[in-house]
């Protein structure tokens, strides 16, 4: 043909968060981003402030000397200043490195130096912790968020102050592919590994998360993540937001019950997000205390991080409230699947609607999902489980400078995510468990994590975990620990009469024990190694 | 720092209608697409189907010996065929090149020509128009789709002929910034210009249009473009829908408003999609048969490719249904922005919101917009007017083999769009005219398209086009050209009286002129360049 092949004629530009922040000083001006600050108090900002204050952070930074591509830290709860952070390192050409303040010091000081981070941007009431830091890293400069208006330690920056000075919207060359975040797994075994997001994964991950039948976020919704800054980019939802024009509503430090549903419904919440456990306590407050909240009607309550049991699922919407379900890591950006019905559910009955809505969902547009067991390529059955694999543009391909963990990738080029699950013929991932937490007896799986979300449902049981536990015969057994309500009582008899209608008889735990409380992971999963630990001597006799 | 720089670590595929695809058959294999046939019928598909055909069409494309790059030309209306196309021939490494049935053959026969199709895949009704293109046009190969199953001429391949045989779901590799789509601008002046999509840019305008604040496409929407995708992509709907998974309504030939109305009630459409004219017929068959199509309450009408008279908003609103109104460019793959309503409008007035519809509204994610006038670039406060320019990742940096075109890019990389524009402190887009329409007089500017539209408000008129007629006093005055409803009537002196309270003084038009219908563009707009020719001698005597 005449001229050769046709070549296309747009415009080339990159993937940024100049873009993203560009659009949410432009365009949404007025837009309110709301943090509850350490004395509780609400403080008000609009994105026009919040684009100014990236910008002025960023003109900073380099003012200061930031290195293309060199980690600042930061050790902060979810506010305003940590959103201007996840912007206006990027834009400097810096790493943004949300530091997760449940971590122990020497873990912190591991990741800090890892990532060669020589900045950290900290919230005044965390500062004991970054100086604790600070003497295992080469830490060598503390920026604080002064919200206690308190005399900080001559050694420490105000950030008032570090941020005062001339700035412009220019900014230098940002390349899609240019990393923009850093953040760590939280693995329960073994050193932290650090994924290192591209500005290009952050803007798609912020365009799939808001789709409709994602998260659904518009410059009409109110958003509060309890889901912290410090992990996992807060599911993604602050740059989502940011693009989007929603109004963000960050609780800070106060992540108990009362407080939470106390801001959701005086900010007119219509989306919130977090971990089972914060929706476990966010339900015990409501059982209390029924008309407490009544403006919570119709928000929807997104649970993820852990497979949320059903009968939390039930309980969100028996409040009046609209469950919503799914699941990623931080190797995805990180949201990975969100529950959404299809037209052909309209017709269920509720039990097969809540039944359907503890699966977690469809994986989002530019993820695929496969599942392979020893057999090869399971089929889409619903019921073939094995190893599910991701790839996609938001995954990651590696971790940072840890070559030794290439195994957790395939040769053909997929993420094995350790998680167990099956897919069914509409695409539908339900996790069953992680590899790890399988129970193997007598030469079958059990999911420990089926099982858990069952013990959940009785009414006597706040929470449980279910472990493997070695077993002379059957190789390993499912060991219950359950956290009881006041007052209630229960025994391994009765707890398996209740679930024997819902597993084969070989899944039912053959030892229960009652524990004051479940060991938490530093994001608040259930940290069942613990428990493997404590248990591991077991006797059966 | 360690080891320099910090690199991302995300997986690096590139965006790619080949995502698109497989995700619409492997998630939603029962999603639909319905086509209307030419004998009126209707033809059912599962998105399966679609996957499937979409493959074997690019399979029988290599076999034939498509070469990467080369242009494969469709004449289709809307229907499941030409979706298979539009997939088909981009994974097949060719560039789908849709031919506007509209058009002059002489003009099909240069634009085939200019992009080198030597291969056109065509609906059987459009057969003898295909075949007065090939006798202008290197085409070597004609394909029908032989919906009505008559005797096709020796010398044409029948479409399932063509498809049948082997064919896998492998995709040689296609680079995201590849050539994927093409389709030419229908200028009212010069010869028509190609614009070439990448997969790059129709993936990111896919996630940009589905968002909830622009059109909000779920795989619970059910979707009918009257816009013809055989114009600027059906406004990108076919690949968004793939994408999510909603379902498709397509009219084929039957655009009139009956056949319309009758379709969307039958298919319980969600959304449709066109420019004024065809909402202006639909509104008229509402009016005469009010009781006709009860099951349209709630559904979304999309108007765009013009400015939407409020008058026209007003009446779909009083059906019952939801005006939606856009604005976009064959330049932007297509769709440059769409109206929303920001909170801050909740408490106004019908009067006010209707008012405030008429605007274009918010640029999608990934659009920049400027106004730019002889002053230099233009505050954003809704009034002051100048050109709007327009960048991002979605719009074209140039036409196809067109130096000469290269004025319509400023030197900064910004498209000069020809429309004249405001933009307000919200970011809200006021289209006032094309800079080729506004009319001049005694060195003020007028805008045609806002009289034009509140004289469509006027009870007796059924529409208006105002033109630009010289004057020797004022150099230019407005002439209005209006076709009156029938039985109806009209003089100059009632219609400035009715536009009195509306417009400064000078505005009014100074003439008015019935007319038994506006002329048109082959997609349906006023061609107010054939006005100008017929009334340019106009005698102000």
């Amino acid at each position: 043909m005449a001229g050769g092949p046709i070549q296309a004629t747009m415009m080339t530009m990159g993937l940024t968060l100049a873009d993203i922040l560009a659009r949410a000083g432009r365009l949404f001006p007025e837009q309110e981003i709301v943090s509850r600050r350490p004395d509780k108090a609400i403080a008000r900002q609009r994105f026009a402030q919040f684009h100014d204050r990236a910008h002025a952070l960023k003109a900073a930074l380099l003012r200061a000397g930031l290195a293309k591509g060199e980690a600042v830290a930061t050790l902060m709860w979810n506010n305003a200043a940590h959103l201007e952070a996840y912007f206006g390192i990027p834009l400097a050409g810096g790493v943004l490195l949300t530091l997760n303040l449940r971590l122990h010091p020497d873990e912190l000081g591991y990741i800090a130096g890892h990532a060669g981070a020589k900045t950290i941007i900290v919230d005044d009431i965390l500062l004991p912790l970054a100086l604790e830091i600070q003497k295992r890293t080469p830490i060598q400069r503390i920026i604080a968020v002064n919200w206690n208006k308190t005399v900080l330690p001559a050694s420490v920056i105000d950030y008032e102050t570090f941020i005062a000075g001339p700035w412009d919207t220019k900014i230098d060359p940002i390349a899609e592919g240019d990393a923009a975040v850093m953040c760590f797994t939280s693995g329960t075994t073994g050193k932290p590994k650090g994924v290192v997001y591209s500005h290009r994964a952050i803007v798609l991950h912020s365009f799939a998360i808001a789709l409709p039948d994602v998260l659904a976020i518009s410059h009409r919704s109110v958003i509060l993540p309890v889901v912290p800054m410090f992990h996992a980019n807060a599911w993604g939802e602050p740059f989502a937001c940011a693009m989007l024009g929603a109004k963000l509503v960050l609780p800070g430090p106060h992540l108990d019950a009362e407080s939470l549903l106390d801001l959701c419904q005086s900010e007119r919440v219509t989306m919130t997000a977090g971990v089972p456990t914060v929706w476990l306590a966010v339900i015990r407050a409501l059982d209390a205390e029924p008309a407490r909240w009544p403006g919570l009607k119709g928000m929807r309550v997104l649970v993820g991080g852990s497979a949320a049991p059903e009968s939390l699922l039930r309980d969100i919407a028996r409040h009046g409230m609209v469950p919503a379900h799914g699941w990623g890591m931080t190797e995805m950006t990180p949201v990975g699947a969100i529950h959404s019905f299809k037209t052909k559910f309209d017709a269920a009955s509720e039990d097969e609607r809540f039944r359907h809505l503890s699966n977690q969902g469809l994986p989002l547009p530019l993820v695929e999902t496969r599942i392979v067991n020893d057999a090869g390529e399971a089929p889409w059955d619903g019921k073939t489980v094995g190893e599910l694999h991701v790839r996609g543009p938001f995954v990651a391909a590696a971790y940072h400078n840890q070559p030794d963990a290439a195994d957790r990738w395939t040769e053909d080029g997929w993420f094995k995510t350790g998680d167990v699950a099956a897919i069914d013929a509409d695409g539908y991932l339900k996790l069953t468990d992680r590899t790890k937490d399988l129970v193997k007896s007598g030469g079958e799986w059990i999911s420990s994590v089926d099982l858990e979300n069952a013990i959940m449902g009785h009414p006597a049981v706040v929470e449980a975990a279910v472990i493997a536990v070695k077993h002379p015969k059957w190789d390993e057994r499912p060991l219950a620990a359950v956290v009881l309500k006041p007052g209630q009582s229960l025994d391994l008899a009765v707890l398996r009469e209740f679930l024997a209608p819902k597993f084969p008889k070989y899944w039912l735990p053959d030892a229960m024990v009652a524990i004051d409380q479940i060991p938490r992971t530093a994001t608040g999963k259930f940290q069942k190694s613990v428990l493997r630990e404590r248990f591991k001597d077991w006797s059966w006799a």
